[in-house]
């Protein structure tokens, strides 16, 4: 299937968000309160409005009265579907409806956009071979690597939803608690290894019931859709604190989600398998069909008042887990799942060096800076720009994403100080 | 200051809920909506109906339109207390509002207790120190018992909030993955190493900014109150997956809590200090005055038809770090917390051998069995009932908690199938 043509023009062409895409978001203009609406081209329709007008509506009563998605993901799969159907046919070439939709196009460039959903609960896997090959070697040796665990269960632990912000959110360097191996006790001081991981995330649309295990199958009919994630990490809090618990504050100052939720109908063309398995699964965790993305990424760093660079290329395809596998996973002791919980897939890096999904990688544990443009950096330096993108790409259009972006500002002079 | 003698007389004498107590919970009776009231000796008295008779009345607006008592939290310290002082001055003996309050009345018996707020998040510390050096020497040897950084931060990771329940609900044993040392591969099946942990949860009743810390003085104030917590944990299924991030399902089947959230305020005649520091604190996490409390613990163990046996007598005096302290921890990165959040402390056990708050220690990991009423125990068996209690006893009253109970109900014969 290839490009279905819209009468919104820009959809057209060279956009991460032709008619094929139709992903949900929150938004506002100057002095509006803000709204649910689907990107199209260089537009946001405006499903609060449409809905108030009538244009849309739902058997289920309003879903676009709240200014968050997670009434419209309770209502289910079979809404889901009806709601792509109903404005795909809206926005398509030759609708008869243009004229009642169309004053309710805005300018993406105008609107502010806001965090997509309520997130209920949000969990981080590490699910991405080449990164836990690489940072357990620079941990536990080469020999080690891989955790004994790794190759049979998606290995994760519960993050702090309260960190989850939307791109566009400035992100200050964190205090924490750090030990260096010359020193005898530790220190409270501004992180000197902060760092991201570039992830994908999983929006979980329906809920599973307390005491019972979903299989794989179900576990990917209760999946809205996907964003990009970047997991900010203070690798030198986390070195401190991680035995014997996992990471706590190292992952808790912010963790940054693109503004779009990409629903799975959209991403449908672009299954893929994960990779062989050296060690077979139990079959409760085995994948009943291909339940990756062939999804392209990027992470650029900008320096304050200097230009991009990408400093690293990957593709979601790399994961050893999927996220259906990871949510079945998280039933297994009978954990119930709420519409609302995010699961982040773990850092996506590649074979190559200049694709691997974090700094810590990318500098080999600051042992070996990389270039910027105008100089190097082992890790984040204040006022930079992060920037995760990605697309999965046909012949004649692309599934984008959006931005997924932070600055990084200058940690507190006195974190018990207020300004 | 000693009992606050009230006119409802079963508050004066052998009780858990003095006028002196008044714990916060939400109940219903029959055929009834849930609703929120305090408990006063056999009674309950109901504040939503107080609420709606206008006996009592907040500036804020109505706090008890709801079931759950998250929007008094919000309220704030003030408003905490003068709900205190309100409900204490209506319940005194010699109340002039006696005849308009008595028909509020509910007796305990009959009614069915419910979670008595929304979980926003819920955080699981380890700072027991008997139980850190008993589980550390078991899994990493004597001399690895406690972590390098245990002394120094109150170490934690994120739980699953979907897993509270309150007490009563009866807790199914988990299936899981597990691997024993004279197998190559894992296999999946009912855990058969399922414990509890004697815990209490700080309730979490203001909200911090995003990006701030908080001092240790500003944490205990946003402490609303305490409940006893069971961290229900599957041992078996802990040791395959823990490494390296922590555990993940092995703590996500159910956390039970009392169903009565204790106020500071009713604790504050039993502070007690932490222990004196092995190694001194970093300043940003001292306790500038004592912040425990001298609350008596218990554990009751009751196979299906028998007797109970007490299986551990404890006192939460015996953890090293303070809930304000592990608050305050929480935020150093910048970590927002807020109303409902919820923090275990970690498990607590004494350095005797009865006083420890898991059966993990009691049977020292299986190898010493232990008795109990017409049998032993290494791990809990199916439709063992374990119940939790605890007291801070003056000399003519005491603070009770309530009882924090789960029956253990037998593992489902196919996960995956509905009966």
């Amino acid at each position: 299937m290839g490009l279905i043509r819209s009468w919104v023009a820009s959809a057209n062409d060279d956009t991460d968000f032709p008619l094929n895409n139709l992903p949900c978001g929150v938004f506002s203009l100057q002095n509006q309160e803000p709204r649910c609406g689907m990107a199209i081209g260089d537009f946001i329709v405006d499903l609060t409005a449409l809905e108030e007008d009538g244009i849309i509506g739902f058997a289920e009563g309003p879903l676009f009265d709240v200014p968050f998605w997670n009434e419209a993901m309770e209502a289910g799969p079979a809404v889901w579907a009806e709601l792509r159907a109903t404005v795909s046919g809206l926005l398509a070439e030759g609708s008869s409806q243009r004229a009642q939709v169309e004053p309710h196009l805005v300018p993406r460039a105008k609107a502010a956009l806001h965090l997509p959903f309520l997130v209920a609960e949000y969990t981080d896997f590490y699910a991405g071979r080449n990164h836990a090959v690489n940072v357990g070697t620079m941990f536990r040796g080469a020999e080690n690597a891989l955790p004994p665990n790794w190759l049979h269960i998606p290995i994760g632990y519960n993050g702090r939803a309260s960190s989850v912000v939307v791109s566009g959110t400035d992100v200050r360097r964190p205090w924490g608690q750090v030990k260096s191996p010359e020193h005898d006790l530790p220190a409270f001081q501004p992180s000197r290894r902060f760092d991201i991981e570039l992830e994908m995330g999983a929006v979980v649309g329906q809920a599973s019931d307390h005491g019972y295990p979903v299989t794989v199958a179900e576990a990917e009919e209760m999946i809205f859709g996907y964003v990009l994630l970047n997991d900010w990490s203070a690798r030198d809090i986390q070195a401190w604190e991680y035995q014997p618990l996992g990471p706590f504050q190292a992952k808790a100052t912010a963790t940054t989600i693109s503004p779009w939720i990409v629903m799975r109908a959209a991403l449908e063309p672009f299954r893929v398998s994960t990779p062989a398995r050296e060690k077979p699964l139990l079959p409760h965790l085995a994948e009943p069909k291909p339940m990756l993305y062939n999804i392209e990424l990027e992470v650029g760093l900008t320096p304050a008042g200097g230009a991009e660079t990408v400093i690293a290329r990957t593709n979601y395809a790399e994961m050893y887990y999927s996220a259906p596998q990871q949510l079945a996973h998280h039933t297994t002791s009978g954990c119930a799942m709420n519409v609302g919980d995010l699961l982040g897939s773990g850092t996506i890096s590649g074979l190559a060096k200049d694709s691997r999904g974090s700094l810590l990688e990318l500098s080999w544990g600051g042992k070996e800076p990389f270039a910027v443009a105008g100089g190097t950096r082992s890790f984040i330096e204040d006022n930079d720009t992060l920037v995760l993108r990605g697309a999965a790409r046909a012949e004649d259009y692309r599934i984008g994403f959006g931005e997924c972006a932070g600055k990084v500002i200058p940690a507190l002079a006195d974190p018990y100080k207020r300004n």
